[in-house]
């Protein structure tokens, strides 16, 4: 099982920013899991991977994918009180699911 | 209420892994915590602020602070298939908690 983490890359977020963005949308991510996929992931390790995209219309798709798709997922928007104008989106978590599930929604990007 | 998640500017980890480690952290803090606080954290919109350390000594003390204090803290070692060795301790969580709480363990240390 993986958790993967979308986040865009044409925003002009700092690293520590972009890794709050990242946490957030795990979290939320991970309370969107039934309990049984929480439990399986985190015996496995919790795998997650942090992945690219460009834009925010392709970042809506993948949340709405994976929502079609009937997986977890969970979209972020950045509060806006530094760096970004608020309501920005920035990131959307897909999983914790099977690792062909969550490629399914996100195979075709790279790694961030 | 906040997170603070701490972590080593002294490796050599891209922005993709810094942010997966930062999330896991994150995550098993969360997990730490207990339900009252999880819940009122995220009632507040789950505050989290990324900060950074130079060292393992450091970083450890962190979280030994943390749990001196009482506070859920969690120490994030990396599997070491990419970039870094096997074990490396990279990231450590500290709350979610009261601000003043945090503050007194991570108040010194500077945003990532």
């Amino acid at each position: 099982m993986k958790q993967a983490i979308v986040v865009r890359s044409d925003l002009d977020m700092g690293t520590g920013k972009l890794a709050a963005q990242v946490a957030h949308a795990a979290l939320s991510g991970y309370e969107d899991a039934p309990a049984d996929a929480q439990k399986e992931w985190k015996n496995q390790g919790q795998r997650k991977v942090v992945l690219e995209i460009t834009g925010e219309r392709a970042l809506f798709e993948v949340h709405e994918n994976a929502k079609a798709a009937g997986l977890p997922t969970a979209l972020i928007r950045d509060a806006g009180r530094t760096q970004l104008d608020p309501d920005t989106p920035t990131t959307v978590s897909v999983g914790p699911a099977g690792n062909d599930a969550v490629d399914r929604i996100t195979g075709s990007l790279s790694l961030f």
